[in-house]
Protein backbone atom coordinates (compact mmCIF):
# COMPACT_ATOMS: atom_id res chain seq x y z
CA UNK A 1 0.00 0.00 0.00
CA UNK A 2 1.60 3.46 -0.96
CA UNK A 3 0.49 6.81 0.37
CA UNK A 4 0.28 10.06 -1.88
CA UNK A 5 -0.56 13.85 -1.04
CA UNK A 6 -3.00 15.07 -3.19
CA UNK A 7 -3.91 18.72 -3.80
CA UNK A 8 -7.45 19.64 -4.86
CA UNK A 9 -8.30 22.92 -6.19
CA UNK A 10 -12.16 23.83 -7.07
CA UNK A 11 -13.38 27.25 -8.54
CA UNK A 12 -16.39 28.12 -10.12
CA UNK A 13 -17.46 28.07 -13.20
CA UNK A 14 -17.04 30.91 -15.50
CA UNK A 15 -20.70 31.32 -16.10
CA UNK A 16 -21.39 31.13 -12.21
CA UNK A 17 -21.61 34.55 -10.54
CA UNK A 18 -19.08 34.72 -7.12
CA UNK A 19 -20.30 36.95 -4.67
CA UNK A 20 -17.48 36.51 -2.00
CA UNK A 21 -14.72 37.03 -4.83
CA UNK A 22 -16.38 40.51 -5.95
CA UNK A 23 -16.81 41.83 -2.06
CA UNK A 24 -13.43 40.96 -1.20
CA UNK A 25 -12.29 42.59 -5.11
CA UNK A 26 -14.02 45.67 -4.08
CA UNK A 27 -12.36 45.43 -0.63
CA UNK A 28 -8.97 45.24 -2.46
CA UNK A 29 -9.42 48.13 -3.93
CA UNK A 30 -10.57 50.19 -1.32
CA UNK A 31 -7.15 49.04 0.25
CA UNK A 32 -5.40 50.56 -2.75
CA UNK A 33 -5.24 47.76 -5.01
CA UNK A 34 -6.81 48.64 -7.95
CA UNK A 35 -4.36 46.93 -10.38
CA UNK A 36 -6.09 43.60 -8.85
CA UNK A 37 -8.96 42.51 -11.37
CA UNK A 38 -11.23 39.24 -11.64
CA UNK A 39 -11.15 37.49 -8.37
CA UNK A 40 -12.39 34.56 -8.34
CA UNK A 41 -12.29 32.62 -5.10
CA UNK A 42 -12.54 28.47 -4.72
CA UNK A 43 -11.42 25.85 -2.54
CA UNK A 44 -8.02 23.98 -1.70
CA UNK A 45 -8.05 21.02 -0.14
CA UNK A 46 -4.89 19.07 0.88
CA UNK A 47 -5.68 15.37 2.16
CA UNK A 48 -3.60 12.16 2.20
CA UNK A 49 -4.71 8.69 -0.43
CA UNK A 50 -3.36 5.21 0.34
CA UNK A 51 -3.47 3.00 -2.78
CA UNK A 52 -1.96 0.10 -4.39
CA UNK A 53 -0.71 2.33 -7.72
CA UNK A 54 -1.09 5.98 -8.54
CA UNK A 55 -3.51 4.98 -11.17
CA UNK A 56 -5.28 3.24 -8.68
CA UNK A 57 -5.31 7.18 -6.22
CA UNK A 58 -5.68 8.88 -9.27
CA UNK A 59 -8.85 7.03 -10.18
CA UNK A 60 -10.16 6.96 -6.93
CA UNK A 61 -9.59 11.01 -6.08
CA UNK A 62 -11.35 11.85 -9.54
CA UNK A 63 -14.59 9.68 -8.02
CA UNK A 64 -14.03 11.60 -4.28
CA UNK A 65 -13.46 14.92 -6.26
CA UNK A 66 -16.62 14.13 -8.04
CA UNK A 67 -18.65 12.91 -5.63
CA UNK A 68 -17.43 14.91 -2.44
CA UNK A 69 -15.54 17.57 -2.91
CA UNK A 70 -17.06 19.30 -5.94
CA UNK A 71 -20.33 20.36 -7.65
CA UNK A 72 -20.20 19.44 -10.86
CA UNK A 73 -23.18 21.50 -11.93
CA UNK A 74 -21.46 24.75 -10.94
CA UNK A 75 -17.46 23.85 -10.38
CA UNK A 76 -14.69 22.53 -11.99
CA UNK A 77 -11.91 21.06 -10.43
CA UNK A 78 -8.18 20.16 -10.88
CA UNK A 79 -6.10 17.77 -8.98
CA UNK A 80 -2.29 17.05 -8.22
CA UNK A 81 -1.05 13.66 -6.49
CA UNK A 82 2.38 12.98 -5.18
CA UNK A 83 3.54 9.82 -3.44
CA UNK A 84 4.91 9.85 -0.11
CA UNK A 85 8.43 8.11 0.40
CA UNK A 86 8.86 6.84 3.11
CA UNK A 87 12.71 8.07 4.91
CA UNK B 1 1.94 47.98 -18.35
CA UNK B 2 1.72 43.84 -18.25
CA UNK B 3 -1.36 41.67 -17.17
CA UNK B 4 -0.55 39.02 -14.59
CA UNK B 5 -2.62 35.72 -14.26
CA UNK B 6 -2.63 35.02 -10.57
CA UNK B 7 -3.03 32.00 -8.56
CA UNK B 8 -3.37 31.86 -4.71
CA UNK B 9 -3.59 29.12 -2.36
CA UNK B 10 -4.07 29.84 1.58
CA UNK B 11 -4.38 27.14 4.15
CA UNK B 12 -4.74 26.69 7.27
CA UNK B 13 -1.13 26.32 9.78
CA UNK B 14 -0.46 22.82 10.90
CA UNK B 15 -1.23 23.56 14.56
CA UNK B 16 -4.62 25.36 13.67
CA UNK B 17 -7.88 22.32 13.88
CA UNK B 18 -9.96 22.60 11.29
CA UNK B 19 -13.24 21.35 11.67
CA UNK B 20 -14.93 21.91 7.89
CA UNK B 21 -12.22 19.74 6.70
CA UNK B 22 -12.55 16.84 9.74
CA UNK B 23 -16.60 17.07 8.67
CA UNK B 24 -15.84 16.62 5.06
CA UNK B 25 -13.30 13.25 6.10
CA UNK B 26 -15.90 12.06 8.18
CA UNK B 27 -18.42 12.20 5.11
CA UNK B 28 -15.75 10.27 2.94
CA UNK B 29 -15.44 8.15 5.62
CA UNK B 30 -19.32 7.50 5.89
CA UNK B 31 -19.38 7.27 1.93
CA UNK B 32 -16.52 4.60 1.20
CA UNK B 33 -13.42 6.43 0.73
CA UNK B 34 -11.77 5.11 4.21
CA UNK B 35 -8.40 5.66 2.01
CA UNK B 36 -8.53 9.74 2.57
CA UNK B 37 -6.96 11.30 5.55
CA UNK B 38 -5.69 14.19 6.39
CA UNK B 39 -8.17 16.83 4.88
CA UNK B 40 -7.75 19.91 5.39
CA UNK B 41 -9.54 23.31 3.31
CA UNK B 42 -8.26 26.56 2.43
CA UNK B 43 -8.81 28.65 0.07
CA UNK B 44 -8.19 29.06 -3.78
CA UNK B 45 -7.82 32.23 -5.41
CA UNK B 46 -7.76 33.40 -8.92
CA UNK B 47 -6.97 36.97 -9.95
CA UNK B 48 -5.33 39.22 -12.46
CA UNK B 49 -2.96 42.41 -11.11
CA UNK B 50 -1.50 45.07 -13.92
CA UNK B 51 1.91 45.60 -12.79
CA UNK B 52 4.99 47.27 -15.17
CA UNK B 53 7.25 44.19 -14.40
CA UNK B 54 7.11 40.51 -12.84
CA UNK B 55 9.07 41.71 -9.81
CA UNK B 56 6.17 44.42 -8.94
CA UNK B 57 3.60 42.18 -9.85
CA UNK B 58 5.15 39.95 -6.80
CA UNK B 59 5.45 42.03 -4.51
CA UNK B 60 2.07 43.40 -4.85
CA UNK B 61 0.68 40.40 -4.69
CA UNK B 62 2.76 39.21 -1.71
CA UNK B 63 1.32 42.44 -0.11
CA UNK B 64 -2.46 41.51 -1.08
CA UNK B 65 -1.92 38.23 0.14
CA UNK B 66 -0.44 39.57 3.75
CA UNK B 67 -2.89 42.45 4.06
CA UNK B 68 -6.13 41.00 2.52
CA UNK B 69 -6.42 37.79 1.24
CA UNK B 70 -5.05 35.49 4.23
CA UNK B 71 -4.66 35.66 8.14
CA UNK B 72 -1.14 35.09 8.76
CA UNK B 73 -1.94 34.27 12.19
CA UNK B 74 -3.53 31.35 11.35
CA UNK B 75 -2.68 30.52 7.68
CA UNK B 76 -0.05 30.28 5.15
CA UNK B 77 -0.17 31.25 1.68
CA UNK B 78 1.76 30.72 -1.53
CA UNK B 79 1.08 32.01 -5.34
CA UNK B 80 1.90 31.62 -9.23
CA UNK B 81 1.97 34.12 -11.48
CA UNK B 82 2.32 34.21 -14.65
CA UNK B 83 2.29 36.76 -17.63
CA UNK B 84 -0.75 36.98 -19.81
CA UNK B 85 0.32 37.79 -23.30
CA UNK B 86 -2.38 39.31 -25.92
CA UNK B 87 -3.02 37.42 -29.00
Amino acid sequence: MKTYSVEVRVWLKPSVFDPQGHAVEQAMHTLGYAEASDLRIGKYMQLTVQAESEAEAELRTQEMCERVLSNPVMETFAFTLKELVAE
